[in-house]
Order: structure tokens, then sequence, then C-alpha cells
């Protein structure tokens, strides 16, 4: 009993023609800013003939069933494939030849990351400009799928306690279910980034930009059509759309639904939100005040720019308007710590997720009373509902593994030669799909610098953060590839 | 049923008396150097009187049981009234007149960790350096009562089962052998730091240095006689000495008796012990590979400067034979991760210890064959046992509240205007109770500079750490407080 190979190629077949389709979208900017666009059909065409003939070798094998093992390598070979496919238009349009520099950049967009290798954004053609856009947005439509539909599937995080409206479902009634589910979620996306662009050239942003920082936004990925980010454009209005798109995105897309259909007691009962709204809040008053009191801003930019870079690393989004490094050396810190919380389960943002630390604290404080009263069962309780000890030790589990990663990833970084707030940022940043870190990475950098290693490094770790940990391990595991 | 007021005094009055007598171990120094000796009287008298009051007015009442509850408080408050009468000779003496200072000092000597404020430590009275090196080795004392006797009758962390020799001990037939093991334990913790003197002088080092270092050896406190710490002697015998006391003193006391006794076998087969050499000696190589290819050292020089610190800092000591933050990058990197070791349970070394990082690693490895075979019950086993999971719960809770505690101490001690790596350092060599950090508090620095602030919020984190956390944290829980 090995893996359904056939399958496995026959999806990453579908994933390359849907990926080569999505390239012709460039075409119209091309057109319309009178730009070269050869590159974009070429590298469509190349991507869909490849997909086409992964799928004539490979016919879905009907008789045969998919095993949880034959998603996890699905979901991994399918980001990758998306990765490897997605650079064809920087390198053929030679925007960014360097081959180790494309895949950085195709990688930190469907991770929805937004490291950029980048040092000069406005001198890329437009269209291939969308094109970055899009992969961020495309990556976004992924972990959607990923979240309501895949990882469940999977047994990984117990997320789909968090994410299905109604917990027990039974699993012959699930597969309806996610695909409604996934249609409206997709839906609530598509139309939250058509309402952003919108509201983004109602305030003076020009088309373009404005559908690509919509893209960017909703899919909590970050990458700009501007050198400077979103510091780009002086407008509190500005500001402040993007910070409230940038909320949404970090939002449970459930949440979100229930939002539109009016359901608000829904939204205010559900811990993750109101956790998630209170932690932005005390996180923006604390920032604001420092940098307030240090006389950068009046009051309203002071609250302004401290609730975009609040909300910009939260969500994992990693938009900026200012340079928090160069803040007080205490908030450079606490953004450091707030690149490890990550938005909710079931949107688009990165990282631990703010679920999980909900989780986490509780039980820490439970252990506390676990002391006291040896005898007394404590379950963590979310919703008021007992979460299963078997969800609890997989959510600790997963946190210690993050964790390690983390210390892993910047021990091995840190021999490329770069110094300690480098490192530390930038393995940090990637784990958390977030964009920039800190030191020579900071809001202000780039990471073009880095060393080929280091690239190629970070991409398998912004991978590893995106697809949950588990996902990409389990393939590293040798049990995993044993026929039984 | 509130609290056993009336015992908690009393064995509080007893500590004071203890603590006061020993002070004048300092007496024959102070004589052998012609130094003021004065001070040393009055302290000693002050602090055994205090002590004598307490034991008058508060008999231990037999007829009240001693409840958990009352164990948090003397635990902690026993080491905060050990550190405040131990500032009576830095105080009375005016070496440390600063009364911050001063305590920073003993809380930092009393928790074994061995930062200091001193910038010229060879302008001190002998007798008073004496005395700084003592407040290490009672610490060393008190946490080898406190990991025998004390946590596991508190139920915490489930650290009975690595150190108790057979486990299934009943409750009732416990005290006495908690009696017969603390003695066998203080009497290796002892001769050992005999020995090292012995090995010390025979080496070249004068009596008194000697002493103290074996003193700070032993208690894996760290204090030197020395401003430049053992870097002071340029003597591959002295290094060499120092390094394989250090490791004796963080490993497991338990199982240096085994040695002892001949028993090899038993000390093979115990895992923490194996996974502590084996950490040691891939740091060692991996440090010293890096320090060779530098050119900084030979060969030989590689290996013992790279040996030195790992061992230094994994133990939790803190001495220095030279400054690992002037070393590569990533260096400096994987000595900060170091210091979230810590050494053995049952040793006298702090931070989170090589058993729970073991039962965390062996943890994630499992959790991912759990995704794969839902179905299948497979609890963590140390020493071929299967821990039970209350233990595994609470061992990982530990780990969550170690790093939620760093992480809160980084935020508040950056306050303070600190920048970066001597704020991540500083705080984690506190809480670990290793010495030495990164930045303005790395190996060639002294915490002399620190806000008045943080020098008391590390000195809290240091008896936090050294209490295992939750002895402290159960003090700050409103439930803790609640008659019930």
């Amino acid at each position: 009993m090995g893996f359904n190979f056939k399958t496995i190629l026959n999806v990453l077949g579908i994933l390359l023609l849907f990926n080569g389709g999505f390239m012709f979208f460039c075409l119209p900017f091309a057109f319309y800013f009178h730009e070269e666009w050869l590159y974009i059909v070429a590298s469509g065409l190349l991507t869909c003939f490849t997909g086409f003939i992964l799928l004539q070798l490979f016919k879905k094998s009907n008789n045969k069933e998919l095993k949880a093992k034959d998603g996890y390598l699905i979901v991994t070979l399918g980001w990758l494939i998306m990765a490897f496919s997605g650079t064809l238009p920087y390198i053929l349009s030679a925007g960014i030849p360097n081959f180790t520099d494309a895949f950085f950049e195709t990688i930190s967009g469907y991770t929805t990351t937004g490291a950029s290798i980048l040092n000069d954004i406005e001198a890329l053609p437009k269209a291939l400009l969308f094109w970055r856009s899009l992969t961020q947005w495309i990556g976004g439509m992924g972990i959607i799928v990923l979240a309501v539909a895949i990882l469940p599937l999977l047994g990984i995080g117990g997320m789909q306690l968090f994410i299905a409206e109604s917990p027990g479902i039974r699993p012959d009634k699930m597969k309806p279910r996610i695909k409604d589910t996934a249609k409206r979620l997709w839906l609530i996306y598509l139309i939250l980034t058509m309402i952003e662009c919108v509201l983004l050239v109602f305030g003076g942003m020009s088309f373009f930009d404005a559908i690509n920082h919509s893209l960017t936004t909703m899919a909590t990925g970050g990458f700009s059509t501007k050198q400077a980010s979103v510091a780009y454009w002086d407008s509190p209005y500005i500001h402040y759309v993007i910070t409230v798109f940038m909320f949404l995105a970090g939002t449970n897309f459930t949440i979100t639904y229930f939002g539109i259909k009016g359901k608000f007691d829904k939204v205010r009962e559900n811990e993750e939100f109101r956790n998630y709204a209170l932690l932005v809040l005390i996180a923006t008053v604390f920032v604001a005040f420092f940098i307030f009191i240090e006389s950068l801003y009046g009051v309203e930019g002071s609250f302004r720019y401290a609730i975009f870079q609040v909300v910009s690393i939260i969500t994992t989004t990693g938009y900026a308007t200012a340079d928090y490094t160069i803040w007080t050396p205490g908030l450079t810190i606490l953004f450091f710590l707030l690149m490890f919380i990550g938005g909710s389960a079931g949107s688009t943002a990165g990282g631990i997720k703010i679920i999980r630390h909900t989780m986490l604290l509780k039980n820490s404080l439970l252990e506390l009373k676990r002391q006291l009263h040896p005898a007394a069962v404590l379950p963590v309780r979310v919703n008021h509902k007992a979460v299963s000890p078997d969800i609890t030790y997989n959510v600790l589990a997963f946190i210690m593994i993050y964790i390690t990663i983390f210390c892993l990833g910047v021990i091995v970084f840190s021999m490329t030669g770069e110094d300690f707030d480098t490192s530390v940022g930038a393995v940090a940043t990637s784990l958390g799909n977030i964009g920039p870190g800190l030191g020579t990475v900071g809001p202000a950098g780039t990471f073009a610098h880095i060393h080929p290693f280091g690239k190629w490094w970070l991409g398998m770790i912004m991978l590893m953060g995106r697809l949950e940990l588990f996902t990409v391990l389990m393939l590293l595991s040798p049990s995993f590839w044993k026929r039984y």
C-alpha cells in the first residue's frame, strides 16, 4: 500500500493549469501600460502546457481513495510547484533573472509572506508587479482551502473545532459542507478585495496601485508596488482603510460572514475574535503612548502609525508606514514578539494564531490550579466548550515545534554571517509569513543582500510556517515513507 | 482554614539563624588578610538575633500539619529573607553601599545566577568576596533540598520521577528516605567542593581563590574573585579542572552517587545524563570548529575555550575564559539559545533542564506519529518507562510558562532603555540563573549600569527561575489566597 501517485500528479497538473491561467490576467496591464507582453504569454502557455501533459499522463484513479499521506504530499508539492512555475514571468521578463532571487520572491508570494529581494520595485514592469501581487492573492485562496478543507481532513491542529460553524459533523456529511464553506469564504475574500480596491481609488490611489494593494492586503501578504510600501501615500484615509482591511483579512472569515449576515452575537461570543481585537487594542495603545512621548507624531498620528504597524505585524501582512526598528528599543522587541502572535485561524494570516495562544494561556493558568488541586480534572475551555486533551496536546506540541524550528532556523541561518538582530528577525518573519524583520531586513531594508543559501533556507521556513508545520515535517519523518 | 503562619515564621527564623551563622565563616579570612572584621560580626549577630526573635515568637505548631500552600510561601519567602539578610555584610562594610546593588548581588548569589554589579571585584575586601561566594554555595545547598525534598512534596514538575532512585515510593515512606537522600547529596556536594579546591591549589591557584571558585563552581553560580573571571588564569590545567567540575555540578547528583559507587550501568542507562553529555559534546565540536577556522586559538585551545564556555552556559554556571559575543555572530546566537537548556534535574543547575527538553522533543516527534495514526496511544517514554500524561502536560506547561515569562520579562525590561541584545540577554541569563548575557551585559560586561528598576526586575526573574516558576507564580494566583 504505497502512495496514490497518479492522483497526486493529476492534482499538480490541475494546479499548474490554474496557475498558468492566472498569468494571462497580467496581459491587460501590459497592454494598458504599453509594456512588453510576450513573456506573459510564454510563461502562461508553458505552465498550462506542463499541467496539460501531467493531466494526460496521470488520470485520477477513482477506485483508489486518497489517504492522509497523499494529502500531505499534495499540499507540500502543490505549494512548491506553484512557486517554481511562478518564477517564469520573473525570469522570462528578466525582471528578476537570478533563479534564487526569483524563487525567493515567488515562495514569499504564495506563502503570503511578503519578504522581497527587490531594491527598486518601481523599476519593474507594471504587469510583472501585478503578477507579484497575484501570487499572494492565489496563495491566500490556497490557504482558505487548506484551512477549511484539507487540514481538518488530515486531522491537523483540531482547527475544525474553531472553523466549522457547528461541531460534530459526521465525516460522510463533511465533503459537501466543505465545498459550500470554501465557496462562501472565497466569495467573501473576492468581495472584500473589490471593496477595498474601490475605497482606495476613492482615496486618490491609482487603479493599478489600488488593485495591487487590495490583492496583497486580503492575502495578508504585504507586497507593495512602491519601495516605500504604504508609507509612499501620506494620506490618513488610505492608512486607515488599509488598517481596517488588514484587520478583516486577519479575522476568521466565518466570523466576517456572521458579521455580514448581521449575527453580531455570534461575533461577540467568539473568544478568538475578542482576544484578537483586545490584543490589537492593547498593543496599539502601548505603542502609541511611547511614540507620542517621543514626540514623533501628534496624537492622531501616533495612534495611526501605532495601529497600522501593530495590525500589519499581528495579521502577518507586513506593510509599513514607519520603521519600528528606529523607535525606542523596547518597541523593537515588542514588534519582534508580536511576530509570534499570528492572526486568527480560518483567515489568510500565518503564524501561531490567536486561538493557539488563547489555549496556551488558559492551559498555563489551569496548570497552576492543577498544582493546588491535584485531584480536579480541569480541561481547557474555548467558547464555553471543553476542548479534548488530544487537541490541547496537539496545540502545545505545535507551539513547541514552532519554537524549535525557529531556534534551529536561526542557528543555521546565522552561519551565513548575518548579525543577531537580522538573523532572529529574518527567521521569525519568514516562519510567521510576515515580511519585514529586524536589523538589515527590517521594514526599511530588503532581503537582497542575504546569502543564496540563506534565501533558500528562509524560503523553506516560509513554506513550513504557511503549511502549519506538521504538513511539511511529516514528510521528513521516516515513518511517513514506510510502506505498511 | 488559612495558612500555618506560625510554622512559616518559625522556619524563616531557622533560616536566618543558619544564614547568620554562615557569616562568621568569613572571619578567618578577615583575620588572615588583616582586614576589618567588625562588619562581619555585626551582620552575623544581627541576622542571628532576628532569627532568634522569630523562633521565640513563633513556636512550631505540631498539631497543625503543613499544607502545600504553606510550602510555596516558605520556599519563596525563605529565598527572599536569605537575600535580604545577606545584604548586611555588603552594606555594613560599605563594599556595596547602594541597597539596590547589594540586593542584586545577593539575590544573584542565592539563586546561583552569578550576574554581578561589580566593576572592580579585586577592590573589595577578601572576606567580603568570600561571603559573596558563600551565598552561592548556600543557594546550591538550598536547591538540593528544594529538588529532593520540597518540590516532590508540592507535586511540582514530576521531578520525583527523575530524581528518586526507585519510583513508586509510598508517601508515608517518603520522609525518612528524603532525609537520607538529602544528606547523601549534601555530602557529595561538600566532598566535590573540597576535591576541586585541592586540585585548583595543586594547579597553582592561591588557597583563597581556589576555595572561592570551588564554592561557586559546585553551586553552578559563577561568581569569581577576579574581574576577568577564570580568564585571569592562563592555565589549561585550571581551565580543564573547572570544566570537569562545572560538568559534575550540572549532573544529577544521584547519578554522580551511582558513579562513585561504581554502578556505571545505572549512569549509562540514564537518558538525561546521556543527552546532557551528548549535547555538551555536539555543541563543543560545533563551537570549536568555528573558532578554529577563525584561527583564534590552536587545535587544543579551540577545544578548550569551546568546551569551557559551552559547559559554563549549559550548566548555568556563567564563568568565562573568553567572550563569546565577539566570536562569529552565529556563535552568539548559539550561546543565547544554550541559555535555554539548563543542566540536569537534581543538580544545582538552573534553567529548563535537559530532562524537560528530552520529553519535549520526544513528545513533538510522537505528535507527528499521532497525526499519522490517530487511533494509537503513544505515551512519552523516559528511561524505558511510560510517563503519565499528567506529567507530560506539566512539563509542556512549564516550558510554555518559561517562554511566556521570558517574553514578558523582556518587554518590561526593555522599557528601561536597553538595546535588543542586552535586553534579551539579561532576561534569558537571569531566568536561567546563568550570569553573563549578551550586549552590554555579556561575558565582558557587568550589570552595574542597569537602571535600578531593571535590577529589581531581573532579581525577581532570577528568583522565579530558581524556584521552578510554579513556586513563585502560585503566589500570584488569586485562588492561592482564597480561603477554602
